[in-house]
């Protein structure tokens, strides 16, 4: 039988029908998540969609940025989908299709995409963070997928790594993610513009973003190159925490912001290597990037379907 | 057939054999840790001492500070015991007894027994902190043990909650076992007080420590009350990356520094409450106290034997 893995993003609907094996779909599409009808209506066209003439599926499985609780199936607060707070999307999902589905933290499904069929292959612990605007991250712990006891578990962006530091998307302060993701990355770099500080990127010409910031790095920029320093040596340090409490043999860092390359990676190696308490952290591990790419957000569903 | 646990100190070396069901001890013995034969000769005897004279012993399981494999049963740094760098310990007492052995971190081990006769009787997913002089933990996942890949996990002492701030037991800065550990409030008072803040404590009279720290707090004394706040504070921000990433619904605080009480846990929850991203981390959630005091060692060790 096939499963349909979808993708919930904020902007987009994916979905594929994918055969028992490999990671190949069979089908997929993708539709804007917003529209004339309601979001749920989108959703359940896109199944339809892809759904096989045999009518031989197995289960449905999906994922959602946000906070939603994979046992119960109920979303909480999804980005740009207000309407969805306090859904029971699983519940819907289940008696539209009458398949067994399955919901999962988007984050959360990619660590599982990456484990079972991308860079985490055969590894038993496995941390994997998402470095993009956000800060996410799924995390497995003998092997399985750690959700916590309402599906809130591995809010990585959320560790306080600099008490009264810069505001975060959350409202909090100095949280990972107001420091090493795109846009904390980003944010460094507007607050020196503003604090006069010269650079090849000014507030005028073109927004300040990782990539602008990596390209003008690439270029020699000082301010850039401290601003990848900064992000990734917060970002070491927080790796080195992760590893002081679930002592993973990989660290699989995804998202937009690792294109950077050795601009992100070196900082975050040295800020590890001088974190960690003891080299044995550090044995038998793995630091990497992401194998997945653009389709984790599909086969991470695809490996809840099948797990 | 009965269990043997063994609570591996720094200054004692604790057995008792228990019967199949309950924890009370049929017997119990401690001696002292370091004397005239190695420590490893010591524990062997020890054993003998408690061991029933109808051999009916299914299992020992021993506790130890410090660095140890649970899988391999090696202990990589044991504080107070030198030589037992690299020492197989399991195999050692495995052929010397004949039976199986298992052996766990002491604090993961407290967290096992206050999870399965303590505090967190009933809960999946809970986090267990001894706060002392050092301060570490033990955390559960979905009612099993969280030990990583080697052994090293749970760490929680050494997550680094403030960069560049006091010096840690490790060698590391800004670490929680720096901040909210007994040493780390008694060195703050220390700090101040050598800075020309004046209290009721004085570097002079008595031990500045964790316990006098507590009594001056309770006569009224600025900084020894400051002392604990900010201890207590950065301990909670810890909890609540905790929170983040394990979703557990409780969180014991176990360790002699807990004897503080309201003194400790008051700024602990405000800290918790104000850092947590989302009041669901904190819906169906319990902040408590340890239950089974001074005899978390054994009947921890006792947790690992019949888990």
């Amino acid at each position: 039988m096939d499963d349909i893995a979808v993708d919930i993003g904020g902007t987009q609907l994916r979905g594929a029908l994918y055969p028992p094996e490999g990671i190949e779909p069979k089908i997929h599409k993708a539709i804007p998540t917003r529209g004339d009808e309601p979001a749920i209506e989108r959703l359940y066209s896109l199944i339809e969609s892809i759904w096989p003439q045999n009518n031989a599926v197995r289960r449905i499985a999906m994922g959602a940025p946000g906070a939603l609780n994979p046992v119960t199936g109920i979303t909480y607060q999804i980005p740009n989908i207000p309407n969805w707070n306090g859904l029971h999307l699983k519940e819907l999902v289940e008696k539209r299709f009458n398949v067994e589905v399955r919901l999962g933290n988007d984050a959360n499904l990619a660590a599982l995409g990456e484990w079972k069929y991308g860079a985490g292959i055969g590894h038993h612990n496995l941390i994997y963070l998402t470095v993009s605007t956000g800060l996410g991250g799924g995390i497995i712990v003998d092997d399985r997928l750690l959700v916590g006891s309402n599906g809130l578990a591995a809010e990585v962006g959320h560790i306080t790594v600099l008490p009264d530091g810069p505001m975060c998307g959350c409202g909090h302060r100095g949280h990972l993610e107001a420091m090493s993701s795109g846009t904390g990355i980003a944010n460094y770099v507007k607050r020196e513009l503003a604090a006069g500080r010269t650079s090849l990127l000014t507030m005028d010409t073109e927004p300040v973003s990782a990539r602008t910031i990596a390209r003008a790095a690439a270029m020699g920029d000082e301010l850039s190159i401290e601003a990848f320093n900064i992000g990734g040596t917060f970002l070491g340090r927080a790796i080195a925490d992760l590893a002081h409490l679930f002592n993973p043999t990989i660290v699989i860092l995804g998202g937009s912001v690792t294109k950077a390359g050795e601009l992100l990676m070196q900082p975050v190696r040295k800020a590890l290597e001088e974190t960690v308490i003891s080299p044995m952290y550090l044995e038998d591990f793995t630091l990497t990037t992401a194998a997945l790419g653009d389709r984790v957000g599909l086969i991470g569903a695809l490996a809840l379907a099948r797990s």
